[in-house]
């Protein structure tokens, strides 16, 4: 084996609905790719192993070699230093320990991490937030949440404090707790009740009765027709007040928008910064930017990790 | 001088009302002080020059070459790095450049530095929050300020950025930009509009027709008094409205309580304890407890940086 380069590293991105797995080259090449329907509780951890073990042994000979390191990312609660799935509600998960399962079936080094700051943190070391010390990166779709760089540094929840919840949980600020809606977390008027992609497409339906619209539709349509555009308001004011307090407390210089929900463009660019600018004035107002790596940056993300080692 | 120690520092606190100065040992015992009143526009860093130049000749002889460094910390807006008064709207400088002039006529090194920024530094590392990595402190009196501390280091504006804010300035969210009253940094329902001492007391002079009291007096009246009381949870309310975003985004475990107002005691800590947990669900309650140095934070702040060298 000697000599031999150990260039490729096994990304393994965990979803609610799908579970992706690419083999990749440090230049981005993808060698081998696959995607499964994630089932519902510990019966994935068996479905992950598999899926990584069939890319693995579909390398052609002279590759299998060539894998350096594995990181699977995981949605919900995640404890990376101890290797435990902590909780995941859509995926029935409580206090798996995953322990080296992966790396003994792979026969290689394995990471987990959690899904949403492994994505964070690609954008802003790797993404559109690349050269940038101070960034604050969110991850839209069916939740809000995301990560925030400090001083250079990427922001994480103190080790032992994993169990109640991790940093970056933006979606959750109850921005709207004197008069919004419920939150299927218990609490009231969280900005994923107005600002996640089914928050929108329902408020839509709602004030229009037409049910088929999805979060992109009416942002499509919001350039011409008030009712979209006072959805699209709606949601970009619950957006810009979750900001504040971060902006306020970090001053970060780059807000970056990723997720599916960013697939909205420049118009949710656009509108967030024209928010932020009437909200703040002692505050500098960060720039808002897209997502380089879109609903990819899990996967990227995770790619990046198993070649750093960790996230640096 | 071979074998003197350099065991005392020159601190030196420069707010709107006062300037106080004070030379002290390792142990906190005060050598000497001496408190003036802070004149108007740039005239201040002459009164400042000559406060320090007096603590410094009064001291005994066997004393004055024991000092080993000054540190002067100042309201508003200080770029640290190049030792400029960028902005104070009270004292009425923009962009003084102070250079090396309190070294040249005091004759030991001399920093410059941030009030509140130091006020929380010496709170977290010194005082309540000794030990904790991830604090929150806010420095609470006339307006509202703090500091943040994420893995063990402090939350700083990046260089070149400070000509427009600082970070933690907590006071000015907009946690009431719908329906709130006027703040005189031009927005509209910040935090210090609700949670201020001047704007608790002007609330309940509003609802009782009684003009004389403080804050400190409404607080003490809230075990009794309904109208105090509501003002009192009012205040709590914004005060908790304004930590929702840095406690979702970085989940700080402790938040410190300093300045003035702090003085309400273990009723303001255990108020604002009740109404964040009433306002989180995903993100873990934060211990909240009372700061150590009082209004004194500021002080003993600049001597513990004069010590060190730096805000580490």
């Amino acid at each position: 084996m000697m000599g031999v380069p150990r260039d490729l590293v096994l990304a393994v991105d965990v979803g609610g609905g799908t579970t992706k797995g690419e083999v990749t080259a440090a230049d981005g090449a993808v060698l081998a790719a696959e995607t499964i329907e994630t089932p519902y509780g510990e019966a994935a951890f068996d479905a992950i192993e598999d899926l990584g073990a069939r890319l693995l042994d579909g390398l052609p000979a002279d590759c299998r070699d060539r894998v350096a390191r594995a990181a699977v990312i995981l949605p919900g609660l995640v404890d990376p230093e101890h290797a435990i799935a902590v909780f995941s509600s859509n995926l029935g998960w409580r206090n798996v320990k995953l322990g080296s399962r992966f790396a003994d079936r792979w026969g290689i080094p394995a990471l987990i991490d959690h899904d949403v700051t492994v994505a964070g943190w690609a954008e802003w070391r790797h993404g559109a937030g690349r050269g940038v010390d101070d960034v604050c990166v969110l991850i839209m779709g069916t939740g809000i949440s995301g990560t925030l760089s400090v001083g250079g540094r990427l922001v994480r929840t103190p080790p032992g404090r994993t169990g109640v919840a991790q940093a970056g949980e933006y979606g959750h600020i109850p921005v709207r707790y004197r008069d919004g809606l419920p939150c299927p977390c218990g609490n009231v008027g969280c900005v994923e009740t107005v600002a996640s992609g089914p928050a929108i497409a329902r408020a839509y339906a709602a004030r229009t009765g037409r049910e088929t619209s999805s979060a992109e539709t009416v942002f499509a349509a919001a350039g011409t027709d008030p009712i979209a555009r006072a959805v699209v308001d709606d949601a970009v004011d619950a957006l810009a007040a979750g900001l504040l307090g971060v902006l306020h407390a970090s001053c970060p210089e780059l807000v970056v928008l990723g997720g599916g929900l960013a697939r909205a463009g420049d118009l949710l660019t656009e509108a967030l910064h024209t928010r932020l600018t009437e909200l703040l004035r002692v505050t500098p107002v960060p720039r808002v930017v897209l997502s380089e790596f879109g609903i990819r940056a899990g996967l990227i993300g995770a790619a990046h990790l198993a070649r750093a080692g960790s996230l640096r």
